[in-house]
């Protein structure tokens, strides 16, 4: 890391070092396949129910309902596909219009080749969705609704409790999408009504190629993923023991430091944006966020130049979300917040993790500083 | 390791020492996320494309035609399904009797919802596919013909190039699942008329959850998972950094060292087959397998009392495949073989990986005679 600084969390995080060292122990050791017999078997299969256990405790549900998969993405396509596809007598779904990729490229599959009708419910300006239409956007027909916990641009929390108890009373499935509140909110499966739930380690400080679907009821759902009849019958394939573990440690931080965490990413935030008084026209979209999100427009320059000069000066930040960051398209959430496409261009997103230092935040200012001024001097106004 | 022995290597693999090395760097230091475009993420998506890079040499296929997922049964399941469900003007697809549940259970779930209509080609009593049968199998509404390359649990090489060429000469889309065979065989995936390829990472000394595709054009695929379009659009979600650096290491020690590993395997089969002399009444299942692979009847005692058996004394063998190790219906290889009951009941796989010793080999050859022994004085019949 040497004198760089990351302030791009919400597209990855480092490894906690507990997560690394659990996971360094489990690649060297525990090599046998789960589904064996003999005690190298057993002892990956007890590693997996370790980490089972430790992310039910976390959401509140059983053991049984936790799944292992490859990462959210594959979690949010199990979960939509999975249940879309195996109750095909209703082909009506909803979702907002702020969701993940995942989500909203599993929605337009369905709809364009699954016959599948969708509807997008919309956001305020400080892109939290109008809770208030979603009643009237429910027909007979609909089958699920899928809306995100915590918004990954933005930062936005969502009513989910509000959806799940509609969704419950009209006995819809209610998926959603967690990544981003995972460390930042407490979630409880039962109390939001919620269906199926995505999680993703690597969010939260453990490694990539690891998430998880909490199912309610997996009868429910058709699998993704074919084979040996592995995580219960619905998610085959010989288990990543590794990640899983390193997965497991990563809610088990949670758990332990999670009120310390949030204390420390607010007080990270707030001298962030105390620190930005040095810089003229700037605002922050969305309002009633975590306090690891902060998605910063500041006029007169354009996002991505900023954070490319930003990147030369050792601080990492992005323009919207990573999955996004290789399309030239403007980001789909501060459409949706009906931003300017000249805000939209002006925007980039930051996002704090529990190892920054608030020297570092101090710091990366006085860098974002320079850097705006720099690119307004430049070209004041052909940068946007 | 201590003084175990372990010999099942088809279940899955240690970690060469090489890709432990790698994928500690990895995973300590690489924690970019591979989309981001700041130096840390362009590190990562360097060392995707270097393994990428590898593997495509291995195979024989550009890069651009590795598409990494979280394993082969995801592949598998990614490219039947992908396929199936994207050109289902023709709805029959043929498959061998001896495929690994992950392409036969992929098949099952096209046939019960998707009404496809499923064709089982038949084997041998020496488990090779009766290839001159193919041509009759046939029809034109054959959309897709699905043969394993090796057999999982008793080792015999498929007849791969005779169904590539009959698929060709077709215009049917040919997917073999070469898990067992990397390593093992060279693969050339353009000689072999191969449309879709599956690999995983660790059943050749790479890690868990991870794997690859070789699609040859993915415009005739769906993928099965969706979202941010990483993995040229074909295979969304963040990748599974440090599991794809630990890959293509795992890759490249295969292209640096698979003559002298092969030779090692062969002479570890043959002394362990010499040292059976000791044992009366035995066979060995398949012919024409790779010499990683020995499938074993031994008459009069059951194969699972044998195996268990054979862990208390510290050497850890399978009795079938590590996928239905869990279960208790019969091998349906052995079946499609033609083994009575009684022989399928009575028989252990053992499966030797480029670590196993020679001495290892006479070790367990000798507590395999003891066990023999055991058994079948315990309860001569009984125990069938």
């Amino acid at each position: 890391m040497s004198s760089s600084i990351y302030l791009d969390n919400n597209a990855t995080t480092p490894l906690d070092p507990s997560v690394y060292e659990k996971m360094k122990a489990s690649l060297k050791e525990q090599y046998g396949n789960p589904s064996s017999k003999y005690s190298l078997g057993i002892e990956a299969k007890t590693s997996l129910d370790h980490a089972r256990h430790s992310i039910a405790s976390y959401l509140n549900s059983s053991p049984e309902q936790i799944y292992f998969t490859s990462g959210a993405s594959e979690s949010n396509s199990a979960a939509i596909m999975g249940y879309c596809l195996k109750n095909k007598e209703k082909n009506h779904i909803i979702t907002s219009s702020i969701e993940h990729p995942a989500v909203l490229e599993t929605f337009k599959f369905l709809k364009e080749y699954h016959s599948f009708t969708v509807s997008y419910l919309p956001v305020n300006s400080d892109g939290v969705i109008l809770i208030d239409l979603l009643p009237s956007f429910i027909t007979s027909n609909t089958s699920l609704i899928a809306v995100m916990m915590v918004n990954n641009e933005i930062g936005t929390i969502q009513p989910i409790k509000q959806i799940g108890e509609i969704c419950k009373e009209r006995s819809i499935h209610f998926h959603c999408d967690a990544v981003q509140a995972a460390g930042k909110l407490q979630i409880d499966v039962n109390e939001l009504h919620i269906n199926t739930l995505s999680l993703s380690a690597h969010k939260v400080y453990g490694p990539k190629g690891v998430g998880c679907l909490f199912i309610k009821d997996k009868n429910k759902l058709h699998p993704l993923v074919h084979g040996g009849s592995q995580e219960m019958g619905f998610r085959s394939g010989t288990e990543n023991v590794a990640g899983i573990v390193g997965f497991g440690q990563a809610i088990t931080c949670i758990m332990n430091e999670w009120q310390h965490d949030l204390d420390h990413l607010k007080v990270l935030r707030q001298t962030f944006i105390q620190e930005l008084s040095h810089i003229s026209d700037w605002s922050i979209n969305g309002r009633c966020t975590v306090p690891s999100t902060l998605s910063l427009t500041i006029r007169g320059i354009r996002g991505e130049a900023l954070a490319q000069t930003l990147s030369y000066m050792g601080v990492y930040v992005s323009i919207a979300s990573a999955c996004s960051a290789s399309s030239s398209k403007l980001s789909h959430v501060l459409k949706a917040m009906n931003k300017s496409d000249e805000d939209i261009r002006s925007t980039i997103r930051i996002s704090f993790g529990k190892q920054n230092t608030l020297e570092e935040i101090i710091k990366a200012t006085q860098l974002l500083t320079i850097a705006t001024n720099k690119l307004r001097t430049l070209a004041p106004k052909a940068t946007v």
